[in-house]
């Protein structure tokens, strides 16, 4: 707890004084002003964040984050259990969608066992900060101890100091967990006192019996555990998944040492929604990369203020979309480093009187 | 007329079959089924145009055309004419929007002088195609004459025709023109019989005033010039643009060589609904790559049902959507070439029954 105490203790806002200078310089590029929407919004936060006027975006990392769930035993996912340790191998083996598009955007794809029922000895290219051999079913109990739930942040945590030091520039969640959309969804009805119906969707692709079940196992979980929605800790530990908790670690590590955060869709979603109950300031550091088509999303991204870019209808999770959106956000930042100013390149101004945005 | 004859000639449709093998191969790559959205569609749509169940995509290029328009004496826009010519320089310097995000894609740019009103010499770099020197003002009168609007529309079809020879695989189309967002409105008002005002945007950034008399400026040019909305190159020569015509020109040619097109935003769609309006086939070798903040664009759109998939509040034109559409294009095509299948990584499939979709 000391550990995590001193971390958020660290973060601090972002100085809106390096809004203003990195909108200066985006208005003196040859473009209408705000012509490039969203683009010029994330550049700008991204120099805010970093606090360089003229920042470097090449060094990029996506962490994905796999966990089993003792929930999955109610048969509330399309898929068994053992995809999760089948899929660790295959991120490791540089097969899976997260491997591909991670190439495509130049990041560094980061695979970290926080939480998966499977010993996989030393296997050569996985991070290991295991912190259960899977979840218990929340249905009956506690998904984890509180000590366990600290220790999964804390792993988050300590991903992002060490790819901080390392001199990364940007960083993108993702995740990997047989039925981890049920814990999440559970998170977000605690969180926003909605009811379980409103912010659960079909995850992998359930049929409508299984999604009745998955609603009730998520009422029952509630109910039967009584997480207390003040203490994100005690949410975390009783209807979360250590993923979801070194998520939070990530973004709550990340936005201590002034490195934006791409989030990718429901899981990590949830993460960032822990974290932002533990300090609410972490918002400032999030970019939202694209809405999932799991409804419980967007009600997240709403608590948090935050607003997606991408819109291509993704659920599968991993970091897919995160890494997408890194690089849009790389775009961007070339964008305000790269273009040439109306002096350099001797380009009228647009007429100040007429100029209404 | 006979060169455009011919080209139309050869647009075929795109042949189902290859859809349905493309997505044979994405339902067997290690991700539940449809778990990529849209990027699965766009890689089933990508091998289906190129013919090809393995499908390269590395070399590509965004067309950036360039023209002048009369209308611009009428005030309609918040920049200075002059700015179309500093602009052209502007991107055969490399220092343009587009240039840093084609070369954050990958893509060439070629630069085209389809219709500015300047003498450009033998500058190195920029593709001479020019049919006329500025339109007319389109408010009284014709903005070229109907061999002109030919004449526009043949230096896209050689511009596709040259670099499909060359080996490119896949387009990008953009545009720049001071007022041409005037001219665009005035194509889709005549196309989709709308009133003008629920076609006509703030372009680059106009204030009230000068937002109501460019409102009256098309609805007069409409009147004065009298299009056929059932004959595209009257509408095309009375309202439309040299610039407008020459991306209609890409599209068609584009069509009939099965390559790709991505289009950019307002100017550009108003390029392929013209096309579209010869030949409605081109429909299956677009994709719409974001969502302008121009209010008639998603009109153009609907009427070609075309669905964007960036929505980053841009309106800047040059190609600069177009080329973060063709990063997303690849990305797909990469998840379709590069992803384990479930039997090269031994990963469980999903189980059948509960499967939805």
């Amino acid at each position: 707890m000391a550990r995590l105490d001193e971390v958020v203790g660290r973060i601090g806002p972002v100085d809106p004084s390096f809004l203003k200078k990195a909108q200066e310089r985006l208005d003196n590029l040859t473009k209408p002003r705000g012509s490039l929407g969203r683009l010029e919004e994330f550049a700008a936060r991204f120099v805010a964040i970093r606090e360089e006027l003229r920042p470097r975006l090449d060094k990029k990392v996506i962490f994905t984050l796999a966990g089993d769930h003792g929930v999955a035993e109610e048969g509330v996912s399309a898929f068994p259990k053992e995809v999760t340790t089948q899929m660790v191998l295959n991120f490791i083996r540089g097969g899976a969608a997260i491997n591909v598009l991670a190439r495509h955007v130049g990041a560094d794809v980061v695979v970290v066992d926080v939480g998966v029922d499977h010993d996989f000895g030393d296997l050569e290219g996985l991070v290991r900060r295991k912190v259960v051999r899977g979840t218990g079913n929340i249905r009956i109990g506690p998904a984890m101890a509180r000590d366990e739930a600290l220790r999964a942040i804390e792993a988050g945590i300590d991903l992002a100091e060490e790819y901080a030091r390392r001199g990364y520039h940007i960083f993108g969640t993702g995740d990997m967990g047989i039925a981890n959309t049920t814990p999440s969804s559970a998170i977000i009805a605690v969180f926003s006192g909605k009811p379980v119906e409103e912010v659960t969707g079909r995850g992998t692709g359930i049929d409508d019996a299984t999604y009745e079940r998955k609603v009730r196992v998520i009422e029952e979980a509630i109910a039967v555990n009584s997480p207390d929605p003040q203490d994100p800790i005690d949410v975390l530990s009783k209807v979360g998944g250590a993923e979801i908790g070194g998520i939070a670690g990530i973004v709550l590590g990340a936005s201590s040492r002034r490195i934006p955060v791409v989030i990718d869709g429901f899981i990590s979603t949830a993460g960032a929604l822990v974290a932002s109950r533990i300090e609410p300031k972490v918002k400032d550091y999030l970019f939202a990369a694209h809405r999932s088509v799991e409804k419980g999303h967007r009600v997240m991204l709403e608590m948090m203020g935050l607003e997606p870019f991408l819109d291509l209808s993704m659920r599968l999770g991993e970091g897919t979309g995160a890494a997408l959106g890194i690089g849009l956000v790389e775009a961007a930042v070339k964008i305000y480093n790269e273009m040439a100013t109306f002096d350099d390149a001797a380009v009228s101004r647009e007429r100040e009187k007429e100029v209404v945005d």
